[in-house]
């Protein structure tokens, strides 16, 4: 039989007992689970950063895999631990936002409210629902307890907000919604607002106080070495990078920064 | 039956082969292991905060876990490879303070030098003992060899000195145990202390040059964003921190540093 | 039986999704596998050091063990995705230097070039070979896919260049190859150079600016706290290091710097 897959999402960083906390509490309910970080390194509280890796990692695991993410700033107060069920996996973690985008690009099947104390550790800590709530919570989905059992289904989750997508007059403004490790600077505009836009051979791109005329490439070294340009990336999304340069430091954009196109 | 769990803890940081050698060492010797990462960032050469974390998460493992901790600054010296059989595990390192506050928060059965040769790789360097004595120590141990095999049996460990909690007049007098990577200050002073202090809801406390009255809170976000509070954390231990905040870096305090209650 | 192990060695870093995604179709792939980070730190774009850490640590894996590598400033253009076999491993990624050391410590048996579309991703993005062509190219070699079936054999390899080691009069030169994250100064002069230089006890080297004698040691401490040394490191090569120092950081080496040895 498959051993069940649970990953772990959260901004808990490298170098403190927590993760491991919650793959020991994993361990001991569900001992034969395969545990795989997505990332620790989440900016911390940024629960719109969170949402994105996840939403990215989350579609390329196998079916019945259990997702946890935890990036808390209001653990222990009124927000609700959620487990959402959808047409192949399972997402458990805070309800603000974090799991959200990821749940939405599957069929959201139900969503429940985590109550049920028997299904945490028997002493809940108010500071830390990763190891306390969610990791125990994982685990149990993983030896096969029902979805229901975790408590009352409700109807509504938090939704992050992003900038929408706004068109105005030849200019169509989107936001950067993520800056990877190279530097790469990853839009919230993909393919069809390419279209929209007629933009075929080369982006005309406001980023900050730089304006920028890039030509669309297939890959990062088809301009020459430390020269700027644009691309689809490999989540589908208008990317602006350096050749083996970091696009996010030179243009001075981070995580949220508006993206302005014109059409040609 | 239940794979053994080996966990690792190390000041190796993440870039260099160090940690896939001892994880390739293991799995040549014992190739059902479940291997888990408790950290590898602990600060060079800090035996402290190594035994503070590794004291922290070991508990959570299940009955019979394999802990393995190398922050080993003498490596190759006097200072003497060690292998710890406690009531519900097994601690493997260097006999330098590392393994002894785990060790004593379980009950110690019994203590034994690492002195065999056929249990090490077949090349001991001076440099390496986590892959060439430790992780092949662990792997044996996971592989059911019993524990006096390894060596003679010792009746004495170094352990680490951690500063006493010294009462004067109204003030209590303690140490910041470790600063995590949210920048929550971790104390040594527990629930007995603030009993002892008569504190209730509101924590006197001189951090440097900083004197303050602080909320005992039950959350972190029971104060408003950047404020500092107080808080039983979640491994039971008085912390000093502020919402969504760095609470080290604000007070300029670091592992070591000292920590005054004043009673109300 | 033995559970597949597929190690991987990438510049990724640890905040983004690349990683997870890459071990995610491998379990979609082979299920049972064991996968192992070797590291995700290697510096971007940086193949020789990929090369040097990949060749460090894949000599300790058991027979069989599948090796990913990805440090991939070409991805999509020309450079080809190879699997190479040797006596005990494979080795699979961009064939622009980064598996060649590895592989050369092993007898190559056989190349290939990865061009079979049905052992890829249904869709190949132009810009993410390690999730696309590279995880899945393991995954099926774990689930005992016979190489010849990924592509044509090929015969040549790109080996990284590395420094000669050159010998002028009474001085030898050779090469940092790496500086580890303690700061140790790791050349690629081995017992042979010493030996041939009839250094015995003492090391006269040449390191940058500064001009060094230094004690040729067995351990870091075998010299006073904050003091240098020379010895022949875990890996069988000469090291430059300060005893609970950073030798890097202190005589502003890095990777590639010249290395002058001087006989006594």
């Amino acid at each position: 039989m498959r051993r069940p897959i649970i990953t772990l999402t959260t901004d808990f960083g490298g170098k403190d007992p927590y993760v491991a906390e919650m793959k020991a509490t994993i361990l001991n309910i569900s001992p034969n689970a395969t545990i795989v970080d997505t990332t620790h390194q989440i900016e911390k509280f940024n629960a719109r950063m969170g949402a994105y890796v996840l939403a990215s990692a989350s579609p390329y695991f196998p079916k019945g895999t259990i997702h946890v993410a935890v990036v808390d700033p209001g653990v222990g107060t009124r927000r609700e631990p959620i487990l959402i069920q959808t047409k192949h996996y399972y997402f458990v973690g805070p309800d603000n936002g974090v799991l959200a985008l990821a749940a939405r690009k599957e069929q959201i099947r139900h969503v429940y409210r985590i109550i049920n104390r028997k299904l945490m550790l028997a002493k809940v800590s108010n500071t830390f629902h990763g190891r306390d709530i969610f990791a125990p919570a994982a685990a149990h989905l993983a030896n096969k307890k029902p979805p229901a059992e975790f408590g009352p289904e409700i109807d509504k989750i938090i939704i992050p907000r992003f900038a929408r997508i706004v068109r105005r007059g030849n200019m169509l403004i989107g936001e950067v919604i993520h800056v990877d490790d190279f530097g790469n600077i990853i839009t919230n505009l993909g393919e069809k607002e390419l279209e929209l836009m007629e933009i075929d051979h080369t982006v005309n791109v406001r980023l900050g106080n730089a304006k920028l005329t890039l030509r669309l490439c297939r890959t990062y070294s088809e301009v020459q070495l430390h020269k700027p340009l644009a691309l689809i990336g490999s989540h589908n999304l208008l990317e602006i990078s350096i050749n083996q340069g970091n696009a996010a430091k030179t243009f001075k954009v981070e995580s949220g920064s508006k993206v302005t196109l014109h059409s040609p």
